[in-house]
């Protein structure tokens, strides 16, 4: 319970949000009241964005607004899950009115892309903070998990990785990159999509995935750990926008490719079995996916090869000398 | 993602939890899987609780642990939901091993307590906060809501109220009150019971409900709004606890129990033609509701009495002198 809670719903999370059939109750009594579709498994997902460390005061509130949700419905996609409702935990030191038409605006933006309606929340005094609690559907048993990979299967990543990252370190004048570049990486920092459509095609395809909100030597670690396997990437084949590669040199590129995080692409498995209907599937999608490794049946080994050989360029320099 | 999140978890939030069967896929991947019972609908309700706002630096770890769930599982026995998951955002500015171990103890007693999973969540880094959202079920069509009260209905409160307000008051120093007094009150404020099975058991007898967490005025008022009445309320009716009685003059207790928040003790509305099955289905609960008032059919008009006439007892000295 809060400062003028009531009004702040009325005049920011109300009018023009998308409304959903599912939807028994939404905003305005004790909680919420929602129908699950039959045959289908819940998917929950919660994500915490705290200014001064996931964001600062320089973020555009559009940008918090959209990159909130989209962290979450990452986290459904990286399940195959259908998104259908939001809670919103927002928490404020003051009514600030500008800032919360640019957040509220991106959080609706979102929301009506996905068909994704906020059905509560909670609005508080206290530094600027925001949690998200995403909830989804999946039919029963296909829900995409982490610990399905097996030696042999193919390893993919979705878009192009390492752009949220560049931007962070142009942002922090780590380094320098021309105009155009940095409104390219910006936009990737500020409105990450989440392949929320990705997500859903992979049921039944892939064997594993997980969404790279912490760069993909990270993430891949979490499925190789999940999955008790290990897994041999050939860093030549991980996908780098022409932003990236013409800001930095080459294996600059690629390390932030494999750990920046915040790129929101999801990382998965195909078995050498599902690879022609995966082929198919995924033909058409915008963020084509590039197969960019093989798990091994080495446990929670990562091997980064070039050419057969390991991958020299990130030895010693940023500290990531091993990766097992 | 965060620092030590992984550790963090392992250590205080997996071992000797409950576990429910509807929960496929628990903490440890991008989201939780779940099963909804058929014929069910969802219920879900959010609250958050800032460090400095909602308590202080010398409430318990296991106090808010427990209380950061209490207030969600109060709103979904406001809704007559049965409780079934938690997700817990939980930002922190440091690694306190003593406060986490206080807070996961607190929290996980209570979880216990109602069978409820603890199924996901986020860690970060931040000023102190959490954000809980609950996840409870209905059968379909049978949720108790704000909006359904008719003249005529009877009004009803559970337990007594004014309890945690003021062990609040007591601790700011605004009122002295005896040590056993304040162990009793604090009680109260600190551990607060959520009237999960009163809730269940008003299903289909009460035709609205709410939680007070704002104070009975606050909160009775969203009652006649969602559901266009008035209310007069016998001030002398409602239910105060000796501690209470025993520390303020009688209507000094009657004000605390009309303004002061933090009970989420459950007031609701009963229509007289289901006032018998009422009186039977909760004859033996601990919280044994009392009857308070009537709601009546002048829109938005709450009106105190004592033997008929307005209740003067607030009148001007806390600037509470109109309800409607």
């Amino acid at each position: 319970m809060a400062f003028g809670e009531f009004d702040l719903i009325d005049t920011y999370f109300t009018r023009r949000w998308p409304e959903r059939d599912d939807v028994v109750l939404g905003v305005g009594d004790d909680a919420a009241i929602l129908k699950v579709p039959e045959a289908s498994e819940l998917i929950i997902a919660t994500d915490t964005m705290v200014a001064g460390v996931h964001f600062d005061k320089q973020t555009p509130a559009r940008a918090v607004g959209h990159k909130v949700a989209a962290v979450n419905l990452s986290d459904l996609a990286a399940m195959g899950a259908e998104p259908a409702w939001l809670s919103l935990a927002l928490t404020l030191p003051e009514m600030d009115h500008d800032w919360l038409t640019g957040f509220s605006h991106g959080l609706r933006e979102i929301c009506a892309y996905y068909d994704c309606q906020l059905i509560g929340g909670d609005t508080t005094k206290g530094p600027l903070s925001l949690t998200v609690t995403a909830h989804g559907f999946v039919p029963v048993g296909a829900a995409l998990r982490r610990d399905g990979a097996k030696p042999g299967d193919w390893i993919y990543v979705s878009g192009s990785l390492g752009d949220a990252g560049l931007a962070l370190a142009a942002q922090q004048q780590r380094v320098e990159i021309s105009d155009s570049h940095y409104r390219r990486v910006l936009e990737r920092l500020y409105f990450p999509s989440p392949r929320v459509a990705l997500g859903q095609n992979l049921r039944d395809i892939a064997s594993s995935a997980i969404d790279i909100s912490d760069g993909l030597v990270a993430d891949l670690q979490h499925i190789l750990k999940s999955s008790n396997v290990g897994a041999r990437i050939d860093v030549d084949e991980i996908p780098l926008s022409m932003a990236l590669t013409g800001s930095v040199d080459a294996d600059q590129a690629i390390s932030y490719a494999l750990c920046s995080g915040d790129d929101y692409e999801l990382c998965f498995t195909v078995p050498e079995s599902r690879r022609g209907v995966f082929d198919t599937a995924i033909a058409r999608h915008p963020a084509k996916p590039t197969c960019i490794g093989r798990i091994t049946s080495k446990a929670k080994d990562l091997r980064l090869e070039r050419n057969g050989e390991v991958w020299e360029g990130m030895t010693g320099k940023n500290g990531y000398d091993h990766f097992s």
